[in-house]
């Protein structure tokens, strides 16, 4: 292993947060160390409980978590929530700095923040999370709390880290609540309408109720409706608690370690697609693709052929 | 070939709309005889001018796209718009027929409309996408729209297909504007400021201004904002203007072929990493990599291990 990858994992181990904080960097980024800092703590993995929290823009979701994290306080010695932000090269930092500022209010001492780049990782964004995840969990914490803004299907991708998802919307988004809602209404396990103390909230239930006795579940887990006021601390308990349901129904039914069985392939499989690629090009040589792409692009060559051609004196 | 691909294919080429459809279908879900239509048509490919139209819900792109294609229906013989469309098990269906009524009372018959999921796509959406603008681009159409709704980072993929990206806002979204538009600003090369006679247009364009001034382009283009009200009919010729201008812009400086040979890249990596595990998987057998997942799932072995023990022996 690299030498301090190494040396942040033994402080790391011994709860220094600077050191937790590197070693998240390092596997968030897929830098030189990743897969040994991965090889080490695997076997300790599997243990924290994951919960997602999604949903559109503007439905109070870090309040809400902050609440929650505060709420799980007295049953879990450790507790993080993994933000993943939309990021901006124009604006990403100061809407992230705000959300901090937010969160401080709310939360203890305890709560361990980690803000992710919502873009720009090798392997893809659910891939990375799927790795701090696993560092945070091999260090010991009982909750990790993964947070998505938006409800496109890379949202999706990495809510399908958790354990149990929660999507969050509020009453007034209007007409398009339909089409946003759409493919991320089928991972729900928590349907959540924050803000319930706004006008609008018995219809925006109604709609959800509706949407979901329409659809057909993948599952025979009904994802429970619950209403929650983050910023005025009310209905957290409920949340929970429609929480802690759907985690006993979880582990009964076997579905938990279904979803968990299904990342494990995904992992292998994304791995395996990159080592064989490497493998390749390391025999062939980069050049020869790059040669046959050009060739592709100036339409001389199908990408089929191209391929057909590179494979066919392995 | 597969004989009901070849008599599509011949068929299509005669100007047969349900084969141009047929094709398509078997196109975009990768059925039996997609490589061949595929490499069949390649060469023919590469002369549609591509134009994508993205932002987010509720910003009349549909009717905006309706009216830049009759705009263009003096300058190409055939043109086509590729809809990306939210699908829904719950309300998708309904959705789309709208979208499609709404067109019809603008288009000529000259315009083909083709609908795509927006998920469900072996391989992801953008490759299918490309493999259906490939497709239609080969059959003679000259101009191809292809529009998706949403600003996330599939979208963003998606619309790299087109040689010029128009991004689409209204007045009026608030502060979410910022977050939304974050990535896909970065890959727009025209900013259309729709339902401008709405009250808070100049706001957006100054929004919009401010946040140019501030991102560092890939490219010296600088991207043009324009106003438009589509339902009306009026600021369609500037838009065009501001297409044709970046078009122009984007030949001359080479941009236009450094994208579509990132585009071929991409192809010919993407089905070179499919070639690869399915030939690992014909030598090593299914069975190995299953049984390889079931021990990541149970955490007895970690993720770069399995990779390591599947291509020891090859």
């Amino acid at each position: 292993m690299i030498a301090s990858a190494e040396s942040h994992l033994a402080q790391a181990r011994g709860g220094d947060k600077r050191s937790i904080a590197r070693l998240l960097t390092i596997v968030e980024n897929d830098e030189p160390g990743c897969a040994d800092i991965l090889r080490s703590l695997y076997p300790e993995t599997g243990r924290a409980r994951v919960v997602g929290v999604t949903g559109p823009p503007g439905g109070g979701k870090s309040t809400l978590v902050s609440r929650l994290a505060a709420h799980y306080g007295s049953t879990y010695d450790r507790i993080a929530i993994v933000a993943v932000d939309p990021s901006s090269p124009f604006t990403g930092g100061a809407i992230l700095g705000d959300r901090i500022r937010m969160r401080d209010r709310f939360l203890d001492e305890g709560v361990f923040i980690r803000s992710m780049a919502s873009r720009g990782h090798a392997g893809g964004l659910s891939r990375a999370t799927m790795r701090v995840v696993n560092v945070l969990d091999a260090l010991g914490t009982g909750l990790v709390i993964v947070e998505t803004v938006g409800v496109g299907q890379e949202e999706v991708e990495v809510v399908r880290v958790a354990d149990t998802v929660c999507l969050v919307t509020v009453p007034g988004l209007g007409d398009d609540i339909q089409a946003i809602k759409a493919g991320v209404l089928e991972i729900a396990d928590v349907l959540v309408v924050n803000k319930a103390d706004k006008p609008g909230a018995d219809e925006t239930a109604r709609d959800l109720m509706q949407m979901l006795s329409l659809g057909k579940g993948r599952t025979p887990w009904k994802p429970p409706i619950v209403r929650t006021s983050a910023q005025d601390n009310t209905g957290i308990d409920a949340l929970a608690k429609a929480i802690d349901a759907h985690v006993e129904w979880s582990t009964a039914s076997g579905d938990r370690d279904a979803r968990r069985a299904g990342a494990a392939r995904q992992e292998v499989e994304a791995l395996l697609r990159e080592a064989l690629v490497k493998r390749l090009e390391e025999r062939i040589g980069q050049d020869r693709v790059s040669e046959a792409v050009a060739r592709v692009a100036r339409r001389e060559l199908d990408p089929y052929r191209a391929v057909d051609e590179l494979l066919a004196d392995r």
